[in-house]
């Protein structure tokens, strides 16, 4: 059993540390305060995390469970182009959760958050009847009127992809046909911990190089047609230019989710590096007048289908 | 079966209608865009609804969830005297909730929204394998260094609070003992629909009248010492000041919880009216240099032990 209530979020609170420039006050208020930089705006995204649907117990360890649901709020915060300011956690534990377990979620949770100074500032601890519930909510800012939203995208930019595609689906299918066995092959997988583009995001959105950008949660292929029903505009893929993870096949790697790499557009006036802050960076295609995505396969060009994740498709 | 994520995201931004002047965007990007008033600060707070804990779908109505979910945000903004800008919403449903159940928490999230033009500017939606999770996150503002905390009473401050206490906890016992019978009683229970004391934190605020405030959400016991603790001080309260919902004992009205009602202090120089924005406001004690909380009962003088809700407590 988890300590109770009191003793956990005083145990949460210590972890946390200091608040932050930008946290007036943190933990431990009917609210938290803050106090964005003079001049920005803010960006706000929350992503929910639960068990049996986004991870297993028996497969995820608790270190990566904590990491993950920070990272996917994160990658939010940077395919606006935005610096993350400070993150609040509402977590719901079932009563055989062991202490040491929710010690290792706070021990990914706060690696990441150290690693990019975000604040846990605050948040909500309550007893979940039926499995570990994991909100994570990120405000990030940047400066007035400066965010890459979804809806830029002109025809004739070219489309970017950071990183490459397809290890976290494919290490995903390897846990589903040999179950924990994977996992252990591979513990610094993507998968487990998904590194957020944060420096990326902020080096386009500082240069004005992209035009639209998202983050690559849902698969390529869904978040490309995200980004061309916003900018009312159509896509031509290269298969041949898509970075693809090592050994993973175009399959995977076109329509496999939780990737976190950024997909961007920009002017093809604007150079953009094939790295940026250590991270590779590709072209795979351009933005057409014409609606609907296109995957050009060597002579053959087919229609691209929105295959990656969706919450209560009928399958 | 809930509609597929992508139209049920389409009929939230509808039902959700225009953002409002502080939200630049709301749903539908990787992040919402907000713009604070100038020379303000900003407050946020966190709640999770989990089914099972926090309601059970046999006893509360769709649209009290929805109603409810919101309220547990909004009093925690009100208990900083700050006015709501925007609320994100993060949704795990299962597959065996009706599309018409889905209508219904939509209806009574919408209804509080609109009373107190809080835009619902973004969230998650996702499967949920085990039950409904519902993750309110409310944004609010106010001027710069004007939040009222927790830890500002001081010895000889009066304790006022708000409304009358313990309908929702005798709600919640009738419902426990009575089961479903007892909500088709009444409809219009504190306990379904609870009304966040916004415009009276507003008020306080606004005149710098209260020291230090907190919502009641876990009740009086453990609230007022939760104001104790931060402020570093004691409490006495006089049983019969204590303002009691009818036919509501002692018992319920200083331990039960979710009374979403306001605590506060003020310094007795303050005038403090008996009523403000229509809500009866209550003299029920005083707060001492000497630590603990102390309850007088005619001529006797207990120790009042914060009994109110806490997560994970052993019985």
């Amino acid at each position: 059993m988890p300590r109770a209530e009191k003793a956990l979020i005083a145990q949460i609170k210590r972890m946390a540390g200091k608040p932050g420039r930008a946290v007036i006050r943190g933990i431990g208020d009917d609210c938290a305060v803050l106090r964005p930089p003079a001049g920005h705006e803010l960006v706000i995204t929350t992503d929910l995390m639960l068990e049996g649907t986004h991870f297993r117990r028996d497969w995820h360890p608790p270190d990566s469970v904590g990491y993950k649901c920070l990272a996917r709020g994160l990658s939010d915060i940077a395919a606006m182009g935005a610096t993350p300011m400070a993150a609040f956690l509402s977590l719901g534990l079932p009563q055989d959760v062991r202490q040491s377990g929710v010690k290792g979620f706070f021990h990914g949770f706060m690696r990441l958050a150290n690693e990019y100074t975000v604040t846990l500032a605050g948040g909500d601890i309550a007893e979940s009847k039926r499995g570990i519930v994991a909100d994570i909510m990120v405000i990030g800012s940047l400066p007035r009127g400066r965010s890459v939203v979804r809806s830029g995208a002109q025809p004739g930019d070219i489309i970017y992809v950071t990183g490459a595609l397809g290890e976290s689906a494919a290490m995903l299918e390897q846990l589903m046909k040999r179950g924990k066995k994977a996992a252990k092959d591979d513990p610094l997988s993507r998968h487990f911990y998904p590194d957020p583009r944060l420096e990326v995001g902020q080096y386009l959105r500082a240069r004005k190089l992209a035009t639209s950008m998202i983050d690559l949660s849902d698969g390529l292929s869904t978040d490309l047609d995200h980004i061309c029903k916003e900018s009312k505009c159509g896509a031509s893929i290269v298969r041949d230019l898509v970075p693809m993870a090592t050994g993973v096949g175009s399959r995977i790697a076109l329509d496999g989710g939780e990737d976190y790499e950024l997909l961007f557009t920009a002017n093809p006036s604007k150079r953009i590096p094939i790295e940026i802050a250590g991270v590779p960076v590709s072209e795979i295609g351009w933005i057409t007048k014409e609606r609907g995505v296109k995957l050009i396969e060597g002579a053959r060009t087919r229609k691209l289908v929105a295959r990656g994740w969706e919450h209560f498709k009928k399958s």
